[in-house]
Formats: structure tokens, C-alpha cells, sequence
């Protein structure tokens, strides 16, 4: 192992390996280390398809060789302590590392809520260890009645993933009113929570488990409705909060709810330390508000950034939009910004236009999906878009991200109303429909 | 039928249509009415399809009842003259209507060559005249060899289409080294090509018709190479041209070239009469300069805005990106503004940046397209991107779509490269790799 490096990066997920790619990018030639306390990097959103169509932890891999061939160097190592004075990473078995850059990467831990059964064997807040993800997969393996709390992204495809296995009985637990609340529309929420239930997931939303029950290993669940239901193996997938552990330690700023303090070039609070992804502080791009949002596709942004800019100030970090897609049974939904409860709740006044038809023209051709839907908030003092939801097929993200996109540069409802566009009959709705700029116009005309 | 409109609109495509829904939107309660000399309107883009997977002319509607819930009313009669100081419309029963807005909507013609024969009953250059498309089945129908000129994108649709019964011959012959180069890059071209001989297409590129052989019926083509192709069916899909000629005729300012003169109002040079979609002048949204992309997306788009500046000049037409996107086979392809070929035509200094990545992550996920392509354009001067070729599945058209925001948007790579996007693992690549921002990214640093 080389002692000396140019830039040391901390952390080998999304953010981390981003970081290097972006530096060995934008300055060839620097030795850039990365270093994990993992054997690999899992694809941070596959999780939930090990445990259904994936199979296991390895078919859920990122590959490093792309990275190594770069010149990245990859340190399995764990580490406890950063002398900031001699520019040195300790790792946990003594040995260090010196850099001339540094790069926290650190990305989030599981929220655990506090209670009694909680560090059960059975017992599963979702981690990106893979070591982790195996057991998990064992678990379930042998598994009969999977408890899953938590009706987010990772709550919801766990449970159409793990019920894949017909003999399996799998109940979603969510404390708010529907599902996917946190980010988007209800009606989506509404939509896969149907989906979820055709496939014979029991769906329990206004609901909150109130313990766990068991000896050594949790036996029941006890919802907030007084039912109790059986539980072979339970997951957690109730959000998550940043890792500042070491950057405290450190003595960097940082909270724990934000996460460790950066500016809009990714810069911490101490000269030649660079922080991204999940363990790191967010504005949203619309207003410019701290958010929460923490996502593999955010944290791919920011290393992107903190990368280019270690050497020289290329590039601002300018905020979060929060762009999601998700597929579930037979349908796809997603979502850029502001939702209407997010609109209702910060009182930003708002108007809004939908759209709803097919997504192939005629609508008789193959992979259509007839209720496809687009609607789109616009602020009503600047007409510019502030948030955009679909529901439809398998197009879904990509629509997304025309929105993202476009409420990223401020767009009007006018001007995306009249944005030209391609159509096709196997691949879109008919022009006179497209649903991303008819539903603008239907925003500016009803 | 109703003798006084407020608003006649002349021709029953995409931009009628449009026109019609946008100023029933804008200006409820206007009398509205739309002249066709057609039955029915097909879906244009939808005609490739009719002849394999729709199986018939009716299959391939754009049903009017929305339009007539609307208010629209359709008048089924053939325009000889527009009287413009009366304003009325004349029929060629000699039946009129008044009008106080017209706007003409009167799409193109297909570019018929000039040689012996092409007048022949079974040669035919592609209309939007459901009568015509439904001879044309018929002919098929019987047909066992079929050749079809023009390479473009009804060319290879059809080619794909007609092939799809296994017993039929087909030839495809193209003047250009390659088909889709008027839109596509070279490789796109070369790409589809592949797919079309895969299915047992007759591809001929760098090649042209000679001449046509038979009596009262075409029976043999002859090529620029010498070869003899036995044909049944002739179809030309050689391009079209605006159709001027009523506009001519009643003194509006028009070429046969570019099409009636509109300005970026959609206005005609006589007052109180609008023009929209292929019959008239479009210029380039990224240089100013006229364009000649006729297409339905572009029909409704120019229709919208006509519709809503009848009685108020409400906005402005932009110009024209170019955004096309097809599938032939296994793969899709798509396209907007600029090809390289066209840059260097028009001696645009610009740079490039591509990136190629698995659609899926991880990439053994089903629906996954390993090689899926992006290459953006970008103007060196500006640093704008300029052009956003595409080359994947079934998502290319709305990909495509970010890339015509982005270009009309007169985003800079730098902006680009750090957009924030959606990415899930059933639906697109990873956020390592998603094509659009890392193809930026890849031509900043490379």
C-alpha cells in the first residue's frame, strides 16, 4: 500500500466513487486513493432487487475495474482518525495515509427507531454493507411472514421484491396516510399501494408498529391498531440521517440532522477538506431552503463537484431538486421538487395543469400504458415550475428528468409549454398529447 | 352546416387539430370550425405501422370526439378559394363559409420523382389520405416483392413494417451512404441498417432508382448499380415539400420551398390569416437561419401557438430544434438539433462528448440495452449545446427530449453535466453513468 497520495477520498459508495472518477477526470495524473471498509461497493438503490429478481448481494455489485483502470487505488481499510495538522488518515490498524486533498464521503446510516427487540438478530434497518445484505438475504431465505415498516422507496420495492416468493407473506407498515408521501404525489402513493396489494402484499398505511415481541429473536409485531402479525424477519426502511461521526471528531462543522457543513463548491469548514453525498448538507435548488434529500443520483452530482473543484473552483453546487422514479407492478411513478403537500405546507402559493393520456400513439400499439399522467406546479408569483409528478411506464425517469431539468432552469409554464419535442408511436404519446407540455398548457389555460 | 365561424381553420393534421384544441383553450365560446377534405385523420407518424403491427387505415385514427366535445365542428369538403375580402371560404361545391380568423393548416406533399411510370397505380409516394393508405394495403396485401425508396425515417419504418410478413421481398435503397443521415448520425444509420438486414431487408445505400419497368403496372426497378429488383409495390419516401399552392393562390407571400411565410407569430403576410405545421417557413432555434424539418410534433407545437395569438398576440415560436426518435428491431434512435455532419457543413466550430452505459443498473436488470449512446454537440464559441444524438431503447424519445429543452434552453455543458436527474435501476443507468449529464461531463474534460 502507497503511503502518500494527492487526494484521499473516505467512503466508496455513489459520492465516493464519483469523486475519484470526477478527479482522475479533471486532473490526470493525481494519486487518488478511496477507501472502504467494505470489500465492494453495492448499487445503492439495487438493494431491494437482491432480494427478488437480483438473487444475491454479488449480482448487485458496482464494478471497480472501471475506477482502477483510471488509476484509482482502493483501501479496504477502517478508519478511525484524521490528524488534520499532518494531513493524515489513521486507520484502525495503525497504519496512515497522508493527502494533500481530502474528501469526506461518508454517506448516511439507517434511522433505528428506539425500541425494545430493536438489535434482534431478525431484525433489519437496511445498511449498504454487503456483508450485511447476505444476512439479510439468508434471512429471508428461510423466511415465511416478512414484516416490512417503513412505505418509502426502499419499503415499497422491498416488499414487491421479497413477495416474488409466492408462499411468502409480506406486510408494509407505513405511519403516514399512503405510501411515497415523503416525495410524491398522493394519488401515486395511492396507485402503488393497488399495485402492491394485487400482488398480495397487506398493505397497513396510518399505521405505526408499537413493539416488537420476542425472546431472542422478534416472534410478532405489534401495530398501533392492536393487530399483531407474525415475523419471521423484520426491515426497517425509515429514512435515514447523515454520517458526521468522524467529521465531528474532527472538529468540522456539522449537525446531525443537515449533515457536515459544505458550501456550493462541496467545501467543509477546514482548508483542504472537501465533503459529498449523504453525509453533507443540501439547499433545494427552487428556494434554496435546507433539505434532506439524500439519493445516489445527488450524491453522483456532488462528487461530480467536489471533484473538478479540488484543485480550482470549476463548478457551484447549486441545490437539490429531488428527482425519484420508482417502478412497482405494473407501473412507473416519479417526481421532480415541490409536491402540492410540500406546496401546502411552506405556503408557497402554486398553480397547476395536468395531462393524462396514452404513452404510444395510436394508443392500441405495444407497451402502452392508456392512463399515463403528468402534472406540474408552477409558483404563481414567477410562473416558473416548481415541481413535476408522473405516473405511467417504463419511461418514467427519463420524463422526470425533463422536468428536473426544466425546474432547474426556472422554466415557465409558457416556455415549456412550447418547447419543441420528439414524438413517436412506439415510443411516446401522439404530439398532440405529449404529456410534459400539454400539461403545461393545461396550467396556463384552466 | 354553419355558415359563419369565428375561426376556420383549413386541413385536418397535427397542426389543425392543435390549432383548433389551442384556441378552444385560449378563447372559449369561439365558433370553431375545421375543413378537411379527408374522412378521417390518420396519426402521420402512425403510417409505417399500419401496413405490419395495426394491421389497417382505421386502426391509425386520431379520434376527433375530444375535439368535437370541445366545440370543434368538421366540415368534409374540398377548399377551391378563400375569398379574403369577404372572408370567406369557397368549396368546390360551391358551398362558403365566413370566417373572421383563418388559419391554414394545409401540411406538404411527398416529393414525387419525375421518371416514366412513377404515375403507375401501384407506385406509391407516401400521402396522408386515408383512401390512398388503404389502397396501399391492398396492394401489399397481394404484393411478394416490394421496394421502397428513400432511406429516411418512413423509409426504414416501412421497410420494417412491410417485412414483417416473412414471405415478402424487400429493398430498401437509399441515394445517401447511409439511411437517417438527414437527422441521425452516421453510426445511428449504420446501427439501424444492421437491424433492418437482421430481419432479411434488401438495405442499397449510395444507390438510386434508374428507372421504373412495366407497362400499366411497374414491374421491375432499375438501379443506379445495374440491378433489376422485381416489384409488386414501388413505395417513394423521398421527402415532401409545403403545400403552397391555395396560399400562392389567394396572394399570401409563400416559395415552394420554404413554405408560406409566416413570422414568429404564426401570421401570414394578410391580416386576420395565420399559417401552421408543414406548409409553411420555419427557422432554426439555435441559428436563425430556415429549416426544413417537417414534422407532426413541430405541427402541433406551431399550431398551439397559432391558435392561442388568434386574438391576442399571447408568444412567440422560437424555431425549430429537430426532434426525431424512431425504433427499428432491437433498438431505438433519436436526435436533436445539429449532426456532426451538419456542423461541419455549415462550418460550426463545436466539441463533443459521448458516453456509453447499460440503460439498467445493474446491467443484468431485464430491459437493459448495454450500449445505450449519447453524443452531445456543443458550439466552442458559446459553449451551448447545439445537437443530442441518442442510441438505446425504449426510453430514446424522451431522452431525446431532454436534450431539445436543453437545446432550446441554451444550456452550456458545464450546466448540463451537473443537472440533477432521476435515476432507478429497473428504468434507467446508474447515476455513475447516466448518459446525458456524463456525455457533457466527458466533453468538458476530454
Amino acid at each position: 500500500m502507497d503511503k502518500s497520495f494527492d487526494v484521499v477520498i473516505i467512503g466508496g459508495s455513489a459520492a465516493g466513487l464519483s469523486t475519484a472518477n470526477s478527479v482522475l477526470n479533471w486532473y490526470p495524473g493525481k494519486k487518488v486513493a478511496l477507501i472502504r471498509d467494505v470489500p465492494y461497493t453495492v448499487v445503492p438503490c439495487g438493494i431491494p432487487y437482491i432480494y427478488g429478481i437480483l438473487g444475491s448481494v454479488a449480482q448487485n455489485k458496482i464494478p471497480d475495474e472501471g475506477f482502477i483502470k483510471k488509476g484509482m487505488q482502493i483501501i479496504e481499510k477502517k478508519v478511525i482518525h484524521v490528524d488534520r495538522k499532518n494531513k493524515t488518515v489513521i486507520f484502525q490498524d495503525e497504519s496512515k495515509v497522508s493527502y494533500d486533498k481530502l474528501v469526506l464521503a461518508l454517506g448516511s446510516r439507517p434511522n433505528i427507531p428506539s425500541m425494545e427487540a430493536i438489535t434482534f438478530a431478525n431484525v433489519f434497518p437496511i445498511k449498504k454493507d454487503p456483508v450485511f445484505l447476505e444476512d439479510l438475504n439468508q434471512a429471508l431465505e428461510k423466511s415465511r411472514n416478512v414484516v416490512i415498516v417503513g412505505g418509502g422507496f426502499i419499503g415499497v420495492e422491498m416488499a414487491e421484491q421479497v413477495r416474488l416468493k409466492e408462499d411468502r407473506h409480506v406486510t408494509l407498515v407505513e405511519s403516514l396516510p399512503h405510501c411515497l408521501m415523503l416525495s410524491c404525489e398522493e394519488e401515486a402513493g395511492i396507485l402503488v399501494e393497488k399495485e402492491l396489494e394485487a400482488m398480495g402484499i397487506n398493505v397497513k398505511t396510518n399505521t405505526t408498529v408499537e413493539a416488537l415481541v420476542g425472546k431472542d429473536r422478534v416472534e410478532e409485531v405489534v401495530l398501533s391498531t392492536g393487530e399483531r402479525l407474525k415475523a419471521d424477519v423484520v426491515i426497517f426502511g425509515v429514512g435515514c440521517s447523515p454520517n458526521t461521526e468522524l467529521a465531528e471528531r474532527i472538529g468540522l462543522d456539522a449537525d446531525r440532522t443537515w449533515g457536515i457543513h459544505v458550501d456550493e463548491y462541496m467545501r467543509t469548514s477546514a482548508e483542504d477538506i472537501f465533503a459529498c453525498g449523504d453525509c453533507c448538507t443540501k439547499i433545494s435548488a427552487i428556494y434554496g431552503e435546507p433539505v434532506a434529500v439524500r439519493l445516489a443520483s445527488v450524491a453522483a452530482l456532488e462528487g461530480m463537484i467536489a471533484g473538478s473543484n479540488l484543485y480550482r473552483l470549476t463548478r457551484k453546487n447549486r441545490g437539490v431538486v429531488g428527482s425519484f422514479a420508482t417502478k412497482v407492478g405494473t407501473i412507473s411513478v416519479g417526481s421532480a421538487g415541490y409536491t402540492e403537500k410540500a406546496c401546502r405546507d411552506q405556503r408557497i402559493n402554486y398553480y397547476k395543469g395536468e395531462m393524462t393520456a396514452p404513452d404510444r400513439h395510436p394508443g392500441s400499439l405495444p407497451g402502452c400504458t392508456p392512463q399515463t399522467k403528468v402534472k406540474l406546479l408552477f409558483d404563481a408569483s414567477t410562473d416558473q415550475i416548481i415541481g413535476g409528478h408522473i405516473i405511467g411506464g417504463i419511461q418514467v425517469a427519463d420524463m422526470v428528468n425533463i422536468l428536473a431539468l426544466a425546474i432547474q432552469q426556472g422554466i415557465t409554464a409558457d416556455a415549456l409549454a412550447t418547447v419543441q419535442y420528439a414524438t413517436h408511436p412506439l415510443l411516446t404519446g401522439s404530439p398532440l398529447v405529449y404529456q410534459v407540455m400539454w400539461a403545461a398548457e393545461n396550467a396556463l389555460v384552466s
